[in-house]
């Protein structure tokens, strides 16, 4: 519960309005009650704000709203999210090493970190301040986890990998599996060992059912800040800049380099050995298989600028009719021609 | 065991031949021995019902098989589903809480539920009559879970998800993990807290390394009767309607709103903010980017009417040639256009 | 630690140079050092030769090198992961059934087999001599586990499947989920149950979250040396032969047979009930609509030669163009025609 006047300083914002009126929750425009502060991000849904009843609305400035209690900021959807925090997260209770823990005895773990039950902790790892393991997790030996991490239930997380502080793991993902490497020995493969690891730089996400394949030698890398969505695959060696966004069931081959600050769309797809630059976006479904130069915005496979991929797939469902259309006009050639060896 | 008539009053069939022959099991058309029962759903397996050594065969009305013994229902592979569970499935034994569980005090066990070890339970948890828990089940506090579940191994259950009756969940599947949300800050994202929970409704079925986010505010919503295969991701606030079938690897983006009785095939994709209508279907790899109106069948990126879909598809292997017939088709124009003028 | 002599023996390969000096580890050319041996299995490599410090490089015959020491053989990423696993790999200690993991007093685990706290061991298991279960594998009743296996932690095999030696299975891997088969009563769906297994034969390896069905009827079935990436998808009853590689989320849909020697890329896709013939590759994100004959190279959707699909996806960013060209086109056709009428 919070004044208005109070969540305003929180995002720095103004009211406009009651700025003490109290403020339970957030709530989505179309279901907000008395006390449910909203937001408009998308100017779509302004019309909808007539019949809100919502105690008040986060909006930006410049939009002329009559009859509402406003807090006016430049960024509402940012501020949604630190109200939404404020409001609504509540701290993780510190609980340390529970009963139903197996930690080794050469692991240590910081007296503020929490390890729910069914955990197994292997031998030298360390655990930082403030972090949380859920149920089930698995931390092969030489693990560093760093402070305030998150690593919810049931996630793996290999020999020799290491996290830094504030990542978060959603439940399943696996961190440090064996990269796909075979060296071909007549017929059958011999299987190349992975002896490098994965290192998940600070404020890194990673999402449920993920894989993040250990390097062969070296490191896997993914750097600060970088989110990555539920089963999306990582290979071997890859390295993922600052600040990526890697939607689902995306996926990167080993060993290449991706900048700072790009976003793959679902199910995208990069081969492998490829650089990508900064600022690279690619659509949904789009398929990197040759390097890709910085602040572009692609779809497709072979990837092509987005707008020229927007009408080339346009044009698809047109191909048979296309086709049709040439073996006419094939003919009509013909009969031109024809008759004009004729005259 | 069984003998053949109490199969047909199982299905509500008829028996044509010895209803009193004992049938030990089902097996395949091309495997079936003497005592076993087999099916044929696709006439085009018929030939090979000459030289099958089964008891009985399940079949259709209106097919003229000498020499066999037959079970004639309008449904065939219905009554195989039947005829397989009655024969070969035995009920789960009910063992309670078994050793090596770890249930929260405040959780609320039925007496006739199993839970195996290595499972964790949280706080304020409740798990209906009937239900099985295996090995490493995950369920953190708040969770509800309905009667005659069945909970494989490894799966993770996240806080406040709610499991109405007969859901069966298969091994490392994830339900309520975070959706992806993150509101930029500069170059930095800055997580949303996704506050909301999932709801799967009766006879929900959820596969093996599936992903279903929990909502940002609200419900992430599987409807009565969906069933959804291993490694497909469904975004925050997502709702599916009643009798859905999501095959492998499929995904739905955030807050899109699937009608019901609804297919879509492997790898299938539905990207976020969007409505679905009611008997849809998607095929293989389709991807819908836009609003989709009931009562299609559609394929490809964009979507189009599935018949379409195929000529488009078999039309683009002829693309190189297509450019080279239109290159020449412009050479013949430019002669005659040469020629004309000539003249 | 050993000589070069040492390691060129073991791979069967020559020495140029000093054969007596001493190698302590495998590293990439960019980052060798003096005590390392690195390795050129790609000429355009070469170059950086010049500047690299290690102490000994792995080469093909018949490539002039100076001024270093060479380990000359056939095979040079062969002998790479050979001497990686000689040099960099330990054998895993055998430590037996540790604290923490809880064996069903039925099962049989050889005394040179490890199992590490979490693991939870169904009836009747038996598990071979020199295998490793890392924590929190859960093994349902009746699987049996050979010889020299490496199971990595949170796995699921489910009741009833095999695995024979040397099986290799990344963490969180799902083994014997139930086939995604229902049939169609009504709107609604019966669930058909899974009494089938999975087989997976000698040195087969699963990926990181993949999942394999187990089958309906009979067995799902991987061959002997088939290796399976993350994150894919093996319906129920599907068979694949020896020798296979498998790439990250790739998927096989129920039934499918899958020759020897086979080869698919990222995100590729084989629908149902189809026969993929010996030494068939498939490019990434390429999809098999219907049966593939032995020894082709293929991409797309639908299939077709390999460098067929280069020429036509090249083409596709032209489409709109070609569209826009086929308009003028016919315009110019309508003026010849009637200029010809006129004259």
């Amino acid at each position: 519960m919070a004044k208005l006047q109070q969540l305003a300083d929180l995002v720095g914002g103004e009211v406009s309005g009651d700025a003490e009126i109290e403020i339970g929750q957030v709530a989505p425009i179309d279901k907000a009650q008395a006390g449910d502060i909203t937001f408009v991000a998308n100017p779509k849904y302004l019309p909808q704000l007539k019949s809100c009843q919502a105690s008040a609305v986060i909006l930006s400035p410049g939009i002329d709203v009559s009859g509402q209690n406003l807090l006016i900021c430049a960024n509402p959807y940012l501020a949604f999210a630190k109200i939404l925090t404020f409001l609504q997260v509540s701290p993780r209770p510190v609980k340390g090493i529970m009963p139903g823990a197996l930690v080794s005895e050469s692991a240590v773990v910081d007296p503020a970190a929490t390890i729910y039950p069914g955990c197994v902790i292997g031998e030298r790892v360390t655990i930082g301040s403030g972090t949380t393991l859920y149920p089930g997790v698995a931390v092969y030996a030489d693990v560093t986890i760093g402070e305030d991490c998150v690593v919810h239930a049931n996630v793996v997380i290999r020999e020799g990998c290491h996290l830094h502080d504030r990542v978060i793991l959603q439940p399943a993902a696996v961190i440090g599996s064996d990269g796909f490497g075979f060296a071909p020995d007549g017929a059958k493969y011999y299987k190349i060992p992975q002896v490098g690891v994965v290192v998940l730089e600070d404020d890194v996400e990673i999402g449920a059912n993920t894989s993040i394949d250990r390097a062969a030698l070296g490191v896997t890398l993914i750097r600060r800040g970088t989110k990555i969505d539920n089963l999306v695959q990582i290979g071997h060696n890859v390295e993922v800049g600052e600040d990526c966004i890697l939607v689902s069931q995306s996926g990167i081959a080993g060993s290449s380099k991706v900048g700072n600050h790009c976003t793959f769309g679902g199910q995208a797809a990069i081969a492998g050995h490829l650089t990508i630059g900064d600022n690279v976006m690619i659509g949904g479904r789009g398929g990197a298989t040759g390097n890709v130069a910085p602040n572009q915005i692609l779809s497709g496979l072979p990837l092509m600028p987005h707008k020229k991929w927007l009408r080339a797939t346009m044009t698809l469902p047109k191909l048979p009719e296309m086709r049709k259309d040439m073996q006419q006009m094939q003919k009509r050639l013909d009969e031109l021609e024809a008759l004009l060896k004729e005259k």
